[in-house]
Formats: C-alpha cells, sequence, structure tokens
C-alpha cells in the first residue's frame, strides 16, 4: 500500500531518486540558447586581450601629468595616434602622449588616458594637459574582465541570451551541453479521440498528448508520442516497453478506469519500483511515480488540468534532475484579485490570470467548474494555497508561478 | 538637434510611432506556442460535447432521490451502465438510475451522478440510493466550458503551452499567428573581427551579431545578421538599404567613430526620420531610433552590455509592437544583495545575480568596470535605479526584471 506523498516530499523522492543522463553534445553557439551546460566554461584567453581605453583621449604616462591644472598644464609631445581595431605599435615615451580613441588599445608604457575634453592641442605637437590622471584612470587593462582559467560559467546553467554574448566574447563557438531527455508520451483511454477529429457522443479529444509534447520542448525535451492506447492492459504494456526502449522519461496520461490504473502500476512494479501512489494535491492526486531502471516514469491524471499542473511541477523537476539543471523556481507576486474559499486537507494549484491595473499586478483565479478550456486559456501562472490554509482574502498578497519562464 | 529622452518617452515613441505588420500566417498547434496570436480565438462547438460525470456512479433524476438517507434509501431500478467514450443511448426513465463512470455520458432525463460510494447495489436490479442530490450534482453539463461564439484567447496573446491545450480541447489544429517580424543586424567597426577569429592587437570580436540575433529568435522574431560593416559610410549605407528591403526592423550596433556615428544618422534621414538620439539611461546614452516609412532602425551602443541592455528594454518593446503583442513587463522581487551608489541624472540599468537564501531571494549586482564577460556570464535578469535616486542600501527590495520571461 502506498501512501500519499505532500508536494514537497514527492520534489525531494525525484531529487534524491534519480540522477543526470550522461550524455552531452557539442553544439553551435547560437543553438545553445537554453540548453543546459555539461561543464563549467573557463576562460581560455585575456579579454580584452590588450589595455583598452574607455574614452577618446590622450594615452599618458600619469606622473607626467601630475600637479598640472588648467593654470599650469603639463606639456606633453603627440607622438601619434593609436587606430581603431590596430595595435599600439610603439611604447610610449615619457614626456610624451598619444591620441588614442574609445575601445582603442593603449599603448605599453602608458598607465592612463586623459578624456579630451581636459586636454589642449596647441597644433604644434604639443598637447597640453589640464587635469591630473591617475594610473588607471579611463582604461581596462587586459584581463580585467577575464583571463585564462577564470570559472565563467557554471555547468548546469540554462544558457540564456546574455552569456550567449559572453560566450561570443570569447571566442568559445561550440558549447558543451546537456544532451535534451527523450519523454515519451502515452495517453490512454477508450473515450479518447486525436484532437482532428470531431468527438461523437461519450468521446473527448485528447488533449494531453498536444500539450504534454509542446510542454516537453518548452522544458527543453524532445517529446515522442506514442498515441492513444485503448483501454486494454497489454496494449498499454507494449506502448511503455517501446516508450522505456527509446526515452529517458515517460508520461503515461489518463487510464482513469480501474483495469487501466493497475496496469500502470503494474508496468511499473514489473520494471521497476512504485516511488509514490497520490500526491496530496488538487488537482493531482491520483499522480503515480516510478522508478523504471533510472528512468522516472509518470501515471498522470487524465484531466488535461490536472495533466498540466502536475506536470509543471513534477515532470519539471524531474527533466531539472535528468539534465543537471541548477533551477530556481521564480515566483512573482500580486494582490489576489478576489477572494478564495478554503480547501481540504491537500495543497490546491489555482491557474490565475495576471492584470495591470495603475501600478499593481492582481492574479485572478480562474474560475471554473473542472472546466478544461476555461482552466487553461488564458492562464498566466498559477498560485498554489498551502495544505493548512483555510482560505485567502481579496487583495492577499499571493506568489505566482509565471508560465513565461520554462 | 535632438534631445535626449527618457526611457519611458522612449518607450512612449515607439508605442506612438509603429503600428502592428499586417501579415498573419496559419501554423499548426504545436508550432503556435510562443507565437502571438492573429486573431481572437472563438468556439465553435460546445465542450464538453455531452453531459459528464465528474464522478464514478449512478446518474439519477434527483427528485427521485429527494428524502432519502442510510436508513431509508431510495430505490432505483439499475437500467443500464455508460461505457467510457460512448454516448449514452436512452434516456432516463423515472425512478430508474444509470452506472456512469468518471468522464462518461450522462444519459438524457437525469440531473445528477450519486456518487458509488453513497449507493448500495441489492444485486437484484435494484440499486438503493443512501444520500440525496441536488440537480446538476457531480455532473457538467454540455458547453459549461465553452459554447459555440465564446472568445476563448484574445487577439495579440503569446501563446503558452495551457492555451495550445484549450485550441486542442477544441479541435482547433492550425492557429493564426502574427508574421515573425524580421529583423536585419549590422555590427560596425574597424575593430571587430568574426567570434571564431582571434583578435590581434586592437582587434575585438563582433560579439552583438550573435548576441542579438539569438536574443532576436527568444523575442519571436527572425535574425538576418549582414555581417561586419568597415568604417565607411558609404558601405554602412549599401547595407542598411539591403536591409530595408527585406527586413522589418535594423539593428545598427557599434559605429563608435564620428563618422560612423553621422553616417547611420544620415541614413536614418535619408530614409525616414529620427525619433530620438540619446536616452537617458547608463549604459546605452548614444542609442538612435529611426523610422524609416515604418520600420524602426536602431543604432545601438557598440559596447555589447549597452547593446543588450537597450535590445531587452527597447527593441523587445518595438517587437511587441509590430506583432501587436500585448505584454506585460512582470518583475520579481529580490532583496539586494549589497549596496549600490548613487548614479548621476540617468536611469542605471544594472545586471544582477540571483541567489535564493533560505526562504528569501538576493540580487547580487553585477560589478565589473565595463567588463564585458563578466557583465554578461551569468546574469540573472537586471534592475533600473532611477534617475533621481541616490543609491540603494542593502536588503532594499529591488524588482528584478528576470531574463527567463522574454
Amino acid at each position: 500500500m502506498f501512501t500519499v506523498k505532500t508536494p514537497e516530499e514527492a520534489l525531494d523522492i525525484i531529487r534524491d531518486t534519480f540522477s543526470p543522463l550522461s550524455g552531452e553534445e557539442l553544439v553551435p553557439l547560437d543553438a545553445g540558447c537554453g540548453r543546459v551546460l555539461a561543464r563549467d566554461i573557463t576562460a581560455g584567453e585575456y579579454v580584452p586581450g590588450f589595455d583598452r581605453s574607455t574614452v577618446d583621449g590622450y594615452a599618458v604616462s600619469a606622473r607626467d601629468t601630475f600637479g598640472c591644472s588648467d593654470a599650469i598644464p603639463a606639456l606633453l609631445s603627440l607622438a601619434g595616434e593609436v587606430l581603431m581595431g590596430e595595435a599600439a605599435e610603439n611604447a610610449l615615451i615619457p614626456a610624451s602622449c598619444v591620441y588614442v580613441p574609445t575601445g582603442g588599445a593603449v599603448p605599453e608604457g602608458a598607465d592612463a588616458v586623459v578624456m579630451i575634453e581636459y586636454t589642449e592641442d596647441y597644433g604644434d605637437g604639443t598637447i597640453g594637459i589640464l587635469r591630473p590622471a591617475s594610473p588607471g584612470m579611463n582604461m581596462i587593462y587586459r584581463g580585467d574582465d577575464v583571463y585564462p582559467g577564470k570559472r565563467v560559467l557554471p555547468a548546469g546553467r540554462r544558457l540564456g541570451v546574455s552569456d550567449i554574448g559572453a560566450l561570443a566574447a570569447m571566442g568559445i563557438t561550440r558549447v558543451p551541453v546537456k544532451k535534451r531527455p527523450v519523454v515519451g508520451i502515452i495517453s490512454t483511454g477508450d473515450e479518447l479521440i486525436p484532437i482532428e477529429e470531431t468527438p461523437a457522443g461519450g468521446q473527448i479529444r485528447d488533449v494531453n498528448s498536444s500539450m504534454l509534447a509542446v510542454l516537453c520542448r518548452q522544458l527543453g525535451a524532445d517529446p515522442v508520442c506514442y498515441g492513444i492506447i485503448r483501454d486494454e492492459p497489454e496494449k498499454l504494456t507494449k506502448a511503455v516497453e517501446n516508450a522505456l526502449a527509446g526515452c529517458d522519461l515517460i508520461l503515461i496520461s489518463g487510464g482513469s478506469s480501474v483495469g487501466l490504473k493497475d496496469a500502470t502500476a503494474g508496468i511499473i512494479e514489473n520494471h521497476g519500483r512504485i516511488l509514490f501512489h497520490g500526491i496530496a494535491m488538487k488537482p493531482g492526486k491520483p499522480t503515480i511515480l516510478g522508478d523504471a531502471g533510472g528512468k522516472p516514469i509518470f501515471g498522470l491524471p487524465g484531466h488535461p488540468v490536472a495533466a498540466f499542473f502536475v506536470s509543471r511541477l513534477f515532470v519539471r523537476a524531474a527533466l531539472a534532475v535528468l539534465t543537471g539543471e541548477s533551477c530556481l523556481l521564480r515566483t512573482i507576486p500580486a494582490y489576489l484579485g478576489e477572494a478564495l474559499s478554503a480547501n481540504h486537507g491537500r495543497m490546491e494549484v489555482i491557474g490565475v490570470h495576471l492584470r495591470q491595473e495603475a501600478d499593481a499586478l492582481y492574479a485572478d483565479p480562474v474560475h471554473t467548474k473542472s472546466g478544461l478550456i476555461s482552466s487553461l486559456a488564458g492562464a498566466d501562472g498559477y498560485i498554489t494555497i498551502p495544505r493548512d490554509c483555510e482560505g485567502l482574502a481579496a487583495g492577499a498578497i499571493v506568489e505566482v508561478n509565471s508560465f513565461e519562464a520554462p
């Protein structure tokens, strides 16, 4: 007999049971966005690769300018100009200066750049410096940003746009990322028909195959749909065995009949062990999780709303384990748009619409009587109401898990 | 002479000047995730398409159960069973009941379902009902969720996973979405080399082409890179004219030389008008925006960190206008990890790392001396410090714009 787990216990079990997949691949930089880094990225060179000016001005030896002022300029002989994109050919000799544009190379021997606004060009090869420079002023030294061996990005990070920029700056054009987990998706139930068909009496469309496939892709996995399996345990067994052979994680949704429920549990037991059977949340209670030789097998509720929330919470966590992703759940606070009544001993997950009004963000609960489309369409995120909470007043501050972030 | 705009003024100008692109296309449902709806989606059918039970039990006429109890059950004759996925063939006759599984069709004439737990099967074709049912109990009526003509999703919404679920449930297998804007990306500067090359003295890699392309893709646009253009106004003119012919929005980054700056402004004036030249923010001040016959042309700063933040803030807003996306900027509150000193008359944008500690989220400012990689690598979002703010204390609550959400 399996006891029902709290959502926190279920997450702990997922994190404690499964391990990252071993596969990694080297992908072109632009394909790396959204992928999970397989190893630390350390710099192999100095950035910048040369001492650079941050202003348009004259590279100087700071000591040559000490004590100067508008009234008593330091007079330096102009020894040339550094062109953008070219190296500074000659070292600076004392009492001279070299013109350097913003981003240009500062010659060896110079240790500061004086902004052109604080200089005067006498036209005879002499530049007057009107303000003293301190060493390091208006320049970035070679390696100030990164130097060989510095860890720039940690393994487990899901690469974002700015990370791609940093990698490009280091000349890293291919990145080692974790293999995308392959997720097998199986829908069960005699009442299901493909979404492109029109339901006859008693039939409903197989929403879960399409929706879970899109969710998996958003979460960085590759979905494989095994179609709709009729309510016959042998067929389900065959589908699961096919999926286990080709996938890293299996989602079986539906199976509301006792036969299919037992079949799902039985198949998991035949291929491994059941980790839990039931999560104390609403919707989503009849969720099963099994471990088939290191591969998570989820038995998800058939109702698409329940399947969606369970997947956002638990399948997502399992995929993060498989890719080794270090993910934080970041929530957005909002004012609850209206009062929500108590629930009964289970954590409750409620879809919300976000609404901006003046400077405040409101989360309006999606009301529905087991509604499918009304619960899913246009929802911007969800809130959870803890098991022991007896309800929330309108205007209470709630933490919204936004659907925008994967 | 163009005056510098505040960030708010710049956003208003973008929203007031440009209009949505007219193009739309019909894409398969699974390709619709992340795209912007071109029109309202209204339901064309009833969902559910039949009266459905939400429990395993007996469909009854509620009035036949009024007044019953454990002690005095209502005795109903069992008139059959509805199978999952099949229509209820016969209407319910008074004083009878029909077994219906969860999700099964409730026969005509029945107006409630009594959970099996509150019934007793006497084995002789008679079912005892132990608790009275009220009309509508444990069932969802046809069209409770949606009905023909109900608006399910509004034009302008960026479709998410749950929206895809709702569309699948309605049998909508292709969705009308706005054309993805095509963004032309041009990098300028004699110091730039392609990222796969190793910089010689004074050279730096062209980070912006790669980074802006990935950003555009994340924002739902198709990037076209026109390469690195040397510091010659005629070459830039040619590149911009090519880009204008094939793109909906142009990004020119770099051009730190006076010649290229003037060239960018001049080209915009030749093809339209300049909307602003300078934004009061740090980094990003030397940003230009022009309107070339309805197409936004941005002159972005060459420094990748500045180009990145300006793009996140303003290019993103322009793309949302082009697709007609109704987007909210949602921020995540966090405690500032350390004090930040004042800035000077300009809004300041500062990258942050997010760090979870116990139950609190901290935003640690990315410190850098014009650092490129250190500013970009691993940043999880940014905060803005308003123009008139004189600094923030450690522990202050800041609003983080997360990079996770597009």
